[in-house]
């Protein structure tokens, strides 16, 4: 991969004055290739029209992009495209899971598995759901270095699990599960396994039937493309044994007052317009991803943070957080430094890291830490980045110093 | 406003052979001026950052932005900003409504009161609703010439009625509700009232302290703005009163797998990375309506919706739906003709207009057809394009003659 034709395919990539930007905030969100913006701005434009309805040919050529958009996507991952549902985001498509699936399946007594470092948007809809059907929320510890600890996990598990429900890649330490370990663990009770794929789906080569989940999710913005769109993939079997959740346009078959039917997935699941436009920017940015190679993005993500990791350690005032092999991202500390100064005087120099909790308050808890700085990277980073955060935490120290 | 100049704004509004295309589908979905599609490639590109998280500059930037296109749609109806929640779109919103006030104010045995006017996304959340807390569901009937009769709702009301639920436009007819008719008559049971604006906002000047209802729903997508993203203004006070819906980042104020508490309205239903490009499209294409005035546009639109009643109605072979005084949607049928044959000939002659049940099937039933042919107008329309259909109408008068 040419990293500088990558670079420059990146409008986001410059600072207000032209210069190069060191973003190493892409496990927030992602840049766009101008190959997105592009397609975003046809779908918007010559190309505009809504899906599913019109009679004339502009809607019905939109109506064949939208579904090539979900089949592109669905591919993507491996899975057949009926068995993928769009959704606002990664969020939404747990929360959708909690409430159609969760409601149905799932009753007082009912257990459901989650780890100290899932982000908020994996524990708070199951907390919900908690208060709607009663059930209990068990929590898997993490190794010492930060992975999910499964030898721990198998010792919790039992048959009053219904779910598992982990995250592929944490977003705060990169931390890598090895899923399908997880997901014959949750089998050996009868648990159903739900995968938050947000920070792998962009940086690990995916493929849902290898991995034997039921449930994955993922969100566009992480992944080069748009915001206000993501995807929930279940197996259809499963989307076929849930109720809608929102009611709307587009998800019925027949409407009365008295009594409605409903579509089959996943149109049951897309009330209303959907994101037409985010779907085909959504669709652009995977092909973006598949021309450049998930693997060689992988190998190029992992050598980075493998490069990160060390550098930062030789710095001899700085803690690394996390386990040694961790997918694009790194997390750490600056003795005597709050995060959110590093970060205010990293971004002096041009260099954007994101301070904070990451939405994992959780595993800060775990860390003992308020707050971490956390440096991730994209298909677009490259070792000036890392050499650009490197000078901006040396004159942070003599700063603070 | 000159009309020639406004086609201009819109690059959609060309043929993929460059010539000017009949677009009567407005109320489906608008085009997009190029102000719009401009400010979203910003957004995406140069500007591109994530909200409320980051601590470098750009991020704090688009922060600003995504909290000024808050108050630019909040303030365009009326509204102040801390009352506006983002949804995917007026769909959700309801949703949002049925679930997280309806659930936690509506019990067994209350009663809510629509009409048989509505569009689906106003009948099923309040169906799924029944189905979770047993409300029941009333139905105002209409006038003759398809008004909601508020006569019949002040018959049908009782203090059992806790919501009544009504459209402000018709997506059908384009019958307008007197809002404030219909809230004093709610208001005199004691039950609160939601008005789906999804119709209204783009054709009439709303203020909703005016109009005196509670919730008010809207999409940016028929307003000349980004799909994916649409509004949810709800009084302060009843906003507070509402539980979290969807569980995630950002909604959140202290996270432990013990207990979580949430951060106050609108952050507390806004969970997830929100759809920031979509806000600041949105907010851009609510200062162009705002530029060309919103009164001009109501008066354009009901100008062309009049002239193209009356000239459907001289080709004798056409029925037209509706009341007279309607905004700038005109149902119709040509006998002997199924809309959908009508829509596809039309379409050959580069007038696109929408066949179908409109997401209404019970106001199909009402009518006592299957589907309707249904044109609507926007900004950009003008006389031509009423010559065009006219046009059309007759060529396929001539062929299926």
């Amino acid at each position: 991969m040419s990293l500088r034709s990558v670079r420059d395919d990146f409008p986001g990539l410059l600072t207000a004055e032209g210069k190069p930007w060191h973003y190493l905030d892409t496990a927030a969100t992602a840049q766009k290739p101008q190959a997105v913006i592009d397609a975003t701005v046809r779908a918007m434009g010559a190309d505009y029209a809504t899906v599913h309805r019109g009679v004339y040919a502009r809607s019905a050529d939109m109506t064949l992009a939208y579904e090539a958009a979900r089949r592109t996507i669905a591919g993507f991952v491996g899975a057949p495209e009926h068995e993928l549902v769009f959704t606002r985001g990664a969020t939404e498509a747990i929360n959708l899971v909690a409430h159609a699936w969760g409601n149905t399946h799932l009753k007082a007594g009912d257990r459901v598995l989650l780890s100290t470092l899932e982000h908020h948007a994996n524990i708070i809809p199951w907390q919900l759901l908690r208060d709607r059907v009663g059930i209990e929320i068990d929590v898997c510890p993490l190794t010492r270095d930060g992975l999910i600890d499964l030898v721990a996990a198998e010792q919790i598990l039992t048959p009053a699990h219904k779910l598992v429900s982990l995250a592929h890649v944490s977003n705060v330490l990169g931390s890598m599960l090895h899923v399908e370990h997880a997901v014959a663990l949750a089998r050996a009770v009868g648990a159903k396994v739900l995968i938050d794929g947000c920070q792998a789906v962009p940086r690990l080569s995916i493929d849902v039937a290898a991995l034997g989940a039921d449930f994955y999710v993922f969100s566009a913005h992480k992944i080069y493309g748009p915001t206000g769109i993501g995807a929930l993939w279940a197996r259809a079997e499963i989307l076929e044994s849930m109720p809608p959740w929102h009611g709307g346009g587009a998800m019925i078959d027949r409407v009365t007052f008295e009594k409605t039917t409903y579509a089959p997935p996943p149109a049951r699941f897309e009330a209303g317009t959907p994101a037409i436009i985010e779907a085909i920017g959504f669709a652009a940015a995977v092909d973006y991803v598949k021309a450049l190679g998930v693997e060689k993005i992988a190998a190029h993500e992992m050598a980075l943070t493998a490069q990160a990791r060390d550098e930062l350690r030789r710095l001899n005032s700085v803690t690394v957080f996390g386990p040694e092999e961790s997918a694009g991202i790194v997390s750490f500390a600056l003795d005597g430094v709050h995060p959110h100064d590093l970060g205010t005087i990293l971004d002096e120099e041009g260099v954007a890291i994101r301070a904070g909790h990451h939405c994992a308050q959780p595993l800060m808890d775990w860390l003992g830490v308020p707050a971490t700085a956390r440096a991730s990277f994209g298909v677009y980073s490259d070792e000036s980045d890392i050499a650009a955060l490197l000078r901006g935490i040396e004159r942070t120290k003599r700063i603070f110093g």
